[in-house]
């Protein structure tokens, strides 16, 4: 099995931590940024350094190429260089340079391939400057409108098109991926949870992304003054949501165990100590890799009481997204090369969205995740050690290699 | 019996719902804003046409005096006519007016009375543009610093202080109102709540102010993403706290039954539909007349389970009042006059605080509620019938005029 370097993936990461550095040991590196700027230049410096073509297409998403010794089609592996804000070092930019050293490790030990390869950098998968998330990838897949994409303005009014035409990395149309031209897709990732390194397990082998709902519900009650209205009269708004959360938690936790639901966010009006609540909004978070357990989650909520404490509820689906299952071929290639290298490991789906999920409708794609310390993500606090991120890259490697040797 | 003039009532009502009427039937009618002082000029116009001296003292509270026959203290009355943002025409200004008519009748009708009676007028009840509440009969009851309050600014950035010197209303503060010169005060307000309306009665006879406490709970949790937690690893601070309230409502469900308590407050953090929240915190407002029954919720809180779901909690103390006790002797007074007048009352304690709690340490002090309909108050929809209105002015008359019998 072929190896890559400990010193210079260690490098890669400290080097690219600077890029949008917030001296708490995060970055903030919103996309198109001039942080973000800054980080894509040296990436393209250094893939040029290594004999690689770099493109852009329309979007700014950025294409290295490799040649390989045949005319064949393209093995990809990537991911994004932007940030949250006070995000970590790992998230996105590792795919980027795992990559970059697979890449790397081929050139200097003139490995042979006979397919190009080529390393990826999404534009704007986070959404933390110009919504939505996983914009760019989003676009050259036909998920979203690039009008309505290019109107999508940050805090300061400034679109994404204006930022994009001022970039400098606005490229041709002709340069978006090609699913004729690209035979495979890899993309690394941090976990972003803690299953990895609670299970002492160096890789997860990612079968898919999780479907899931999104939905608000609103509970209505009687907005009174706290110091007149006899308990015996209230509507308590907050008190039915209360009420709601417990039951919803009953009944979902009699469902498969894989189950992860959240209550993330909630409002409530008029958000006064000494009134009465009139009405509360929560959110639910509900993800799970089979469809039929969100079906069970839905019949849940369609069942539980019409009304808490008085108060009636309704809810509205915010978004939702169907399960998306990566190539088993792709999926079997990377437990294969992690198989070969001895790391431990286990098949699992990912919870959040990522890039490849939208490319999947374009190419056989999979995914390989390595730990997170305390499963943190989108904090400072994100932390993989160097040692699992070169796992990962060996993990890469190796399976674009056998990717490699398969009829093209 | 004397009876005040529904006519007279009426008119008075709708000619104060003018001043920063909102055009749907409410009033925004900050203290010392221009509409505040247009209604103070035309409270000042009237009493004047009545023959009554008016002054203010240091904090702008307005005295206005009608002579009576024997050199004895005065006999006051009266409340407040700010309001609070988009707020009802009744909270306050009915007091005030309720008062005026009081004296309005005793002229018109040549009552003869002993003693001066007054009409007062309290600048800031509402705190709704400089924070405290009850500001001015805080300052001169010595509740609150009044340099402190002179600092008190509102959103616009301007103190208390310079609206107090640009308002032409403030006064010496020898005009104080002085223990020495004054022997009973009546407050009438509405009720702001739905008790009296729902029980058929016309009268509330005010014992006293419920102590209150207001705490704030905080219960921290772990954020992590929502879709890469398993639900077992999860420490999710809402669901603590909504297990917390559902616990807290039963357990303070076994006090007494005039208890009431709300939890109209609620903040989490980091309010994202995608995190777990890893902060939320409840405001608890409990008010009882009976110390002992506050001390039992207290009690409550205290023996509740030291974590819900994970995650610990603590509370602090925002603030606390301790219950007011109104001079039983005008108490009875207020009673004696509404059962003359033969009004369906009951006794009750007023939830809300009112001026007339802070006067209450300087001269015997009683108030008067009217009813609510719908118990609403604080908002434009707040409503007391003329007729209702009419009841309280006779009931505050009469009381007024009994005292004025009573040996001095």
């Amino acid at each position: 099995m072929y190896q890559c370097d400990l010193a210079r993936m260690d490098e890669k990461i400290r080097c690219f931590s600077q890029f949008g550095a917030t001296g708490h040991g995060g970055i903030t590196r919103f996309s198109l940024s001039p942080a973000a700027l800054e980080a894509r230049a040296e990436f393209k410096k250094r893939c040029e350094s290594l004999g690689m073509t770099v493109v852009s297409d329309d979007m700014a998403n950025l294409y290295a190429t490799l040649p390989g010794s045949e005319d064949l089609p393209a093995i990809a592996m990537g991911s994004h260089l932007d940030s949250v804000r006070q995000g970590g070092n790992y998230d996105g930019v590792l795919g980027v340079l795992t990559a970059l050293e697979a890449a790397e490790t081929v050139v200097r030990n003139h490995i042979p391939h006979r397919h190009p390869l080529k390393v990826l950098v999404w534009t704007n998968e986070e959404g933390a400057r110009f919504e939505p998330a996983m914009m760019s990838s989003g676009v050259i897949t036909g998920k979203f409108s690039k009008a309505a994409m290019l109107a999508s303005k940050d805090k300061e009014g400034q679109t994404f098109g204006e930022a994009l035409e001022a970039s400098g990395y606005q490229g041709d149309e002709a340069n978006r991926f090609d699913p004729q031209k690209n035979t495979a897709l890899f993309e690394l990732h941090i976990e972003q949870g803690p299953v990895l390194e609670a299970e002492k397990l160096k890789i997860g082998v990612v079968e898919g992304v999780c479907g899931m709902i999104n939905y608000e519900f609103t509970f209505r009650g009687q907005a009174d003054h706290a110091g007149t209205t006899p308990m015996s009269y209230r509507k308590d708004a907050l008190y039915a949501a209360a009420l709601f959360l417990i039951k919803l938690h009953e009944e979902l936790d009699k469902l498969d165990s894989k189950l992860v639901y959240t209550t993330g966010k909630i409002s409530c009006h008029p958000d006064i100590h000494t009134i009465i609540p009139d009405e509360v909004k929560i959110t639910l978070d509900a993800r799970h890799q089979d469809p039929a357990v969100i079906d069970q989650v839905i019949a849940v909520i369609n069942h539980l009481p019409r009304t808490f404490a008085g108060c009636s509820w309704s809810y509205e689906e915010a978004w939702a997204r169907k399960t998306v299952q990566f190539s088993p071929q792709l999926v079997d290639l990377v437990e294969a090369s992690t198989k070969a290298l001895g790391y431990p490991f286990k098949r699992m789906y990912s919870g959040p969205g990522h890039d490849a999920q939208y490319l999947a409708d374009l190419v056989p794609t999979a995914m390989i995740f390595v730990p997170s310390v305390d499963g943190h993500s989108h904090c400072e606090e994100e932390y993989t050690p160097t040692a699992d991120c070169l796992n990962g890259a060996n993990v890469l490697l190796n399976a674009v290699l056998m990717r490699d040797q398969e009829e093209a």
